[in-house]
C-alpha cells in the first residue's frame, strides 16, 4: 500500500525554504517571548462583550431584571477589562520599537482598558441617537429592537465608535482591526480616525468608505456605496505618501448623501446639503444646496 | 506585585451607570422571564438545516442513497421544526405588546413552522430555476454543483425565499434577520418583503439592494451594485415615514440590469428592457427598451 | 399537555416529497460512497494553515524563534498536505464523469497538493510585493504588520494567488470556493482564472470584480467598486454561453483605476493609464492616458 | 470502486427491528413531546456551577475580590437556578404516571430549585467541616486548598450532600444520577438517601459503599473499600424486594472503620468504636469497642 | 524582558533524544501512512451511538414517536456503521504483521461492522434481561428507567456485550479498549473474552474483576469487589505466560457472590451456590452450597 | 405568564450569604490578581501532551516518520514547556505565603518545566520497563501496543512517574492533582511521594493504594485492591498528625502481592516474598517467604 500522507523530499525542501528567515524577512513577525498577540478572535469576543454591556437584553444577557442586571454587567465588565487589557498590550507591544520595561506597558494597557470602559455609558448614549436616526429614516423599520439586532449601520458604527475611543487613548493597530471586522461583515469601511457626530445613519451600507481624516456632523445620512475619500495625496522626497494630512471631506450637520455618490478631497459639504446618487463631487458644496446628476 | 485585573472604583462606577435602566431605557430589552430569544446563531443553524434538506448531497448529508435519504431528511426536518418553532416564538414574543396567553403563541409558532416546512418542496423547485438561470448566464460556470455550492446569488436568494415565506406566514423580525445574514455574507441586500419571480440571477452581487415593495418578474438578471430603491418617502403629520407604501420599482419578465445601475421609485421597467451599467433611472421604461449611459 | 414538537402528517408528507429523488433530480448530489466531500469548513482550515506558513508570527505561530520555527512549519506543512490532498481529491471526484480508478485519483490529488506546497515560497514572495504596494499606496497605513494582519486586499489577493495556483494544477471547483470565501469576507470578487502580476493592491475593495480572463500587469492599483468585466458573451447554437473565450480586460503595468469605474470587454488599458472614478470604459485606452468623467 | 459506507439490506432490516417498539417495549422511553430530559451533561454543568458557588477562588471564579464577588455569585446562582429547574422538572416528569398539568409541575420545579439554592450556605458550612476532618486525618495533606481541589472524599461527599438535599425536596431520579457521577469519578458509592453527619471523611475511597438507609453520626472516618450494606432484604408475596425498609447500619459519632471492612445489616456501631481492616461485621458493636481481625 | 517561553539548548537536546527512534524502539508505533488509528474518542462516540440505538428515549433521541423513530435509528445506524468500520479497520491494521492488500482489509472491516449491527437487536434483548435482574435485586431501585440511565452494571455489561460480539467477529484490540472504557468509568473490569449469560447483575460494582476465560451462567449476581480470577498461569519454555488456557472460574446459573469475595482458578461454582462476602475460594463448590467466612 | 426564571428575594438573600467572605473564610481562595490558576483541564492537556511525546504513534501523532518526527516532538515540547510553566507557577503561587517577587517565581517555574522535560527520555525508558513487566505478567495481553494504549497500570504509573519527577523538583500541589487524575480514571491511588523502581506492574488495579512514604523495588507486581498503607500515625502536642514520618511499607525486588491484600506500617516485605490475596500484613516478611491466608 502506498503511503499517501508521508512527506516527500520536495516537501522537506519546501519546509526548509519556508523556515529560512533570511529569505523573506518581512513575512515574519517576532513579537518576542511571551507577549500577548493581536488576535482577531479575541477582538470578536471583546466586541461581543461590549455589545452585551451596551444593549442588555438584546445580546448575551437574555433578559433584564432589576435585581440581577448589575451582576451580569459587573461580571462582563470585569471580563472585558481583562481581555481588552491583553489586546491593548498586544497593540502597544506590536508597534513598540524602543525598549520599554514590560511592567510599565502592562500598567498602561490596564489603564487604557479602564478608561475605555468608563466611556461606555457615553458611547451607548451616542449609539442610541444612531438607532433613533436609523428608525426615523427607514419606512421599512418595524422598531428600535429590529435596528439594534440586525441593521448593519449599527454594527459598523458601534465598531467605529469603539475603535475611535481606543485610538484616541493611544492604542495602535487594534482600532483598525476592529473597524475591519465591521467592514468584513457589513461592507462599510469606516477608518477609526474619522470624526463622526450623533444621529448618524447609513442605509444598506455595502460599499461605503469613510476615510481617516473625514469629519462628519450631526444628523448626517449616507446610503450604500458612498465614498468620502481622498482625491490624491502628496508624496515626500522619497516618493512615500505623507502621513496624517487632512485629505478627506468635512460633512456638516443634516447632510444627506445618496447611493454611490463619490465625495473626494478636503472639501466641505455645507449644512443641510443633499448629494444625489452616483454624483461625483470634488469641490465645496454650499449650505442647503442640492447636487443631482 | 500589582493586581492588574482587579476592578478599580472607576470601573465600579461605570458598572453602576451601565446597569441603570432609567438612564437609557431604549438600550434595554426585557423579553420577560423564560421566553426564547431571537438568536443569530440559531438562525444560522436553521438556515444550514434548511439548505441540507433542500440540496441533499451538497450540504450536511454527504451522499444520497435511495435507502437512507428519507431517514436523513426525516431527522433534519424534525430538528428544523423544533428549532424554527422556538425562533418563530421568539419573533412573535419580541413584537407582542398586548398580553397574549403563552400557550396560544407557542401553538401558533409550531403551526407556522410546520406550514413553512410544507412549502420547502416548492421553495426547492423555485431555487432550482434560479440555479439554472445562474448557469445559463455565466460562461465561467462549470456546472450546477459549483453554483449550488458557492455562488453568492444562490446564498442570497435562498435566504430571501425562506425569509419571504416566513414573512407571509406572519412572523416578525426573524425574516429580516435572515436576509441580513445573507447581506453580511454576500453583500446582497434583499428585503424579505420584496416579491421575486422564478429564474432569478444576480451576478457577483456585492452592493445589490432590493427594497421592501419591489416586484420582480421571471427570468430577470441583475449585476453587482444594482439598486432597486425608493426615490423618497412621505412623512406623516409627526414627521415620521409612513410605513408600507409601495415605493420601489416593478421589474417585469426578462429584464437585465447591468452593474451599478440605480433604479428608484415606484416605476415600471417593462418586459425585456435592458438597463446599462451605471445608469440612473427614475421613470418608467417601456418594454424592450435599452437604456445606456 | 399538547406535544408541540411531534411530527404531524403534513410534515411526514413534506419529508416524503423532499426525499423523492425523481422529483427534483438536480437538487441532489450523489458523490458516491466514501469519497471525501468538498467542505467549506476544511477549506477555511486549509487557508488558515497556509496563512500561518506564509506569515509566521502573524498568524497561528505566536512568535518566531530560530531554533523552533522549522518544527512549526514542518508540522503545519504536513497537516496542510494531508487536508489539501483530501479536498483536491474531493474536487477531482466532484467533476469526474468517466470512471477512473480510485487509487489513481488519490495519488494524483497527493501529487497536486505536494506541487502546490512547493510553490508556497514563491507565493509568499509575490504576496510581499503586494504588501509593499499596499503600504506605499496608503497614507493611513502604519506599517507592514497592519497590512498583513487586517487589510482586505491581502486577504483577497492571498486567496486568489492560492486558488490560481491550484487551478493551474488542474483542480476543479476548489479554487472557485476559495476565492468565494474571500469575496464573502472582503466584497472583492476575483475569479481564480484571472492573471495578476506583482505589486498589486486594491484599496478598500468592496464591490471589486475581476473576471475569469482578465490579465493584470505589475504595479496596478484598483479602488473599491471597480469592475473588470465582460461586455457580453457569445452563445452557441443551443443558446448557451460559449465557455473560455477571452472576454475581460487586459490591464498593463502601472495602471490606476479609481473607485466604481467599470471596464468591460477584451480591451487593453495601456501602461501607466489612469481611469478616474465612476468612469465607464469599453474601448482600448492608450498608454499613459488619463480618463476622467 | 466499491461503496463501503452504503447501507446494505441486512442493515435496513436491523434498522426495522431496532425501530419496532412492540419488540422490546421497556428499552424505550417516551417522555412525551417537549419535556426537558434528564441529562448527565447538564447535571455535570450544574454540579460544576454549584462547586463554583460553594468554593469561590478554587473553581470557576479565578480570584475573590470584595468588590466583584457578589456579581459572580449572582450570575452563577441565576444560571444554576435556571438549569436546575429544568433538570428537576425532567426528574419530576420522568417518574410522573398520573396526568398533572404541565405548568403546575414547572412551578414546583422552580420552587424546588430555589429552596435548594437557599440551602447552599448550610451545605458549604457542612462541607467545610468535612474538609477540616480530611485535613486533620491525613499526614500527607499539605493544606485545605489541596483537599478542596483534589481529594476524592470532598468530590463524593459534595455530590452526596447536594443529592441528599434534592431528594429531601422530593426530586426523583436526579439525586441518584448525581451520586453515580461521583461514584464513577471516585469509586465511592453513597446512596443519596443515606444520612451523614458533619466532619465526615473517607480516605482514598475507592470501593466504599454506603447504602440507602445508612445513618452516620459526626466525626466518622472511613477508609477505602468499606461497605456499609444490607445483609439481606425481605421479598414481598410476589418475590420482589420490599422497598424502603431500614436495612443498613447505624454508625455513631467518632467511629473509625479501616480499609475493606464490611458492615452489613441494620446494626449499630456504637460511639467511638473502631472497626479494623478487612473485618466482617453483622452484629451490633458497643461504644468504644475495637474490632480487629 | 526575559523570554520565558523560548526553547533553550537543553530542551533542543531533549527533543533530539525523544525523536531518536533507535533509542527506544518499542515506545513508537508506526501504523504506516494513512491508515485510521485506534481512537479512544471515536470509541466513546461509537459506544454512545450504540446506546442511543439500543435505548431510544433514554440516550440521544429525546423522545420516541412512532412516525419518526425509524428515521433516527436509520441515521444513527448509518453513522455507527461508518465509524465502526474505521475503528475495526484500525484494529485489524494495528495487529497485522503480514502484508495484506489494503482494500481487502477495508472490505472485511465493513462486513464486520455490518454483522455487529445485525446483532444489536439480540444484544438489546439480553441487556433488557440484565436490567430486569438489576431491578429485581435492588430494593433501592425506583424503576427500569433509573437503572438504564445510571446503574454502573448496565454501563459495564453493555460495553462487555458489545466488546464480546466484536471479539467473536475477529476484531483485535478494539474490544479490550471498549471494556477498559467501562472499567475506567465504573471500576468493573470484565475481559471481553469472558462468557456471560442472561439476567446478569453486579451491585455497586467497584473492584469487580472477571477474567478472560470466565464462564458465567444465567441469573448470576455479583457484588462489589468480587474477583473471578486466575490462580496462576503456566509459563512456556521461555518463561512467558502461555496464552489462551482456561484459567478462570465457571459460575453456573443462579449463583450469588457477595462483596469482596475472591474466586480463583478453573473451578466450578455449582448452580445456586452462594459465596459469602470476603470469602476466598480456590476449589469447586457444589450445587446449592453456601460458603461463608 | 409567570416568570419562572426570575430571581426571587430568597435567592437574592442566598447570594448575599454566599458572597459574604467573613462567613466562611476557608471556603474562599484569593490567589491574587492575575496569577495563573491550578487547572485540572490544563493538567489533562499537559498529561496528554506528555503521553504524545513519550509514545509517538500511539497518542496524538498518528504515525511516525523519520523525516518529520522531530517536527512533531519539537512543537509538542515547546507547547508542553509553555503550559507546564504556567501550572508550575500556579502551584508555586498557590502555596506561597511569604512575599516573593513575581518575576523570580516565574523564572523558577520555567526552569522547573525545562528540567522536567529533560527527564522525559529517562521517564520513557522506565515506563517501557513497566510495559514489558505488564506484558510478561498477563497471559491475556496480546502485545505491547495493547498495553500502552489501554492498560490502567500504564496510565496510573505514567502519571505517578511524571508527578514524582515534579515533586522532586519542588512543585507543590500539582503532583497530587496529577496522581488524583489517574486515581479517578483507574481506581489506582499512588501518592506522588512514593518511591517505585523499574518493571513495576499492577494487574486490574481498582482499589490499589500506595502511600506517601512507600518504597518499592524493581520487578514488583501488585493485583487489584492491594493497600500499602500506614498502620497509624503519631499526633503532635496539638493533636495534629505529624507530617513526613516514614509510615508505609518497604517492598523489595521481585515481590508479588495478590488481590485485596493489606500491608500496613513501616515494615519490610523481603525480596521475592509473595503475599497472598486478602492477607493482612503488619509485620516484616522475610525474603522469599510466601504468606497465604
Amino acid at each position: 500500500m502506498s503511503k499517501h500522507n508521508t512527506i516527500n523530499p520536495q516537501l522537506i525542501s519546501a519546509i526548509e525554504s519556508l523556515s529560512d528567515i533570511g529569505n523573506s524577512r518581512n513575512a515574519y513577525k517576532n513579537s518576542g517571548g511571551n507577549l500577548p498577540f493581536p488576535s482577531r478572535d479575541m477582538l470578536v469576543t471583546i466586541l461581543n462583550l461590549t455589545r452585551e454591556v451596551l444593549f442588555p437584553g438584546y445580546f448575551g444577557i437574555p433578559y433584564v431584571d432589576n435585581n440581577t442586571l448589575k451582576f451580569h454587567i459587573g461580571v462582563k465588565v470585569e471580563r472585558l477589562h481583562s481581555y481588552l487589557s491583553e489586546q491593548v498590550l498586544a497593540g502597544l507591544s506590536f508597534s513598540e520599537t524602543a525598549v520599554v520595561p514590560h511592567a510599565e506597558i502592562r500598567d498602561k494597557a490596564c489603564e487604557i482598558a479602564s478608561s475605555f470602559i468608563c466611556q461606555l455609558p457615553d458611547i451607548r448614549r451616542k449609539l442610541m441617537t444612531d438607532v433613533e436616526a436609523a428608525y426615523n429614516g427607514d419606512p421599512a423599520a418595524k422598531g428600535y429592537g429590529e435596528i439594534i439586532l440586525c441593521y448593519p449601520t449599527i454594527k459598523a458604527v458601534s465598531n467605529y465608535r469603539i475603535a475611535n475611543a481606543l485610538l484616541k487613548l493611544g492604542v495602535p493597530l487594534i482600532p483598525r482591526m476592529i473597524t475591519e471586522l465591521a467592514h468584513s461583515e457589513t461592507g462599510i469601511d469606516i477608518h477609526p480616525g474619522a470624526t463622526i457626530g450623533e444621529y448618524f445613519a447609513i442605509d444598506h451600507g455595502t460599499g461605503v468608505v469613510i476615510g481617516e481624516t473625514t469629519i462628519i456632523g450631526n444628523h448626517v445620512k449616507l446610503y450604500q456605496g458612498v465614498t468620502l475619500g481622498a482625491k490624491n495625496f502628496p508624496l515626500d522626497e522619497n516618493g512615500n505618501p505623507i502621513k496624517d494630512l487632512p485629505r478627506h471631506p468635512i460633512v456638516e450637520d443634516n447632510v444627506v448623501i445618496y447611493c454611490n455618490a463619490t465625495v473626494l478631497g478636503r472639501i466641505t459639504i455645507g449644512e443641510g446639503a443633499i448629494i444625489g446618487g452616483n454624483v461625483w463631487v470634488t469641490t465645496d458644496i454650499a449650505k442647503g444646496v442640492k447636487v443631482y446628476r
